[in-house]
């Protein structure tokens, strides 16, 4: 197994004035939550694997996450979200109910 | 479910002189899978979603795709790669061996 979970940001950028994850810090929520999983020592192979990602298609809903391989959904808005994130699903396997895209 | 199987090109460029995805044509290959997807209706939610995606991290198999949920890498050199894992894994739901990243 490459990883035991993938983790998808979205990351797009759409024109101006039209909703999108880019705008609302994705790049940069992508890069603490690799550093994050990094320092946790959760990264490597047979561990979490954090990537960018290109429209994920649910632009009104974002910014969103994907968790691989279960196909759990996640929106966020700060640090405190991803850090629950981590610390609930990718190291003790249970879903955010509170984050979950509806 | 927002999509039966999500399906991730590596199409990350990295320095010159590195493997990489990008290098091997691999966002026109993911827009090519995007279309052919399209084309054959599976598109939609519930359906097929084709994405592009930030280093895999597997740079020196690539080019690399990665289907989701089950968690399946592939390689590929051609269109009638993708064909095969769109026509076997996509739609019939069998793992195309032999592109198998090993």
């Amino acid at each position: 197994m490459f990883c035991k979970y993938h983790v998808f940001f979205c990351c797009n950028q759409r024109e101006a004035g039209e909703p999108c994850c880019a705008r609302l810090g994705a790049q940069k929520m992508r890069d603490y939550a690799k550093q994050r999983i990094k320092t946790l020592g959760l990264n490597g192979e047979g561990g979490v694997r954090i990537n960018s990602a290109g429209c994920l298609g649910r632009c009104e809903k974002g910014p969103v996450v994907v968790v691989y391989p279960e196909g759990v959904w996640y929106t966020w808005i700060d640090e405190e979200d991803i850090d629950e994130i981590i610390e609930q699903h990718l190291q003790q396997g249970n879903v955010v109910e509170r984050l979950l895209v509806k």
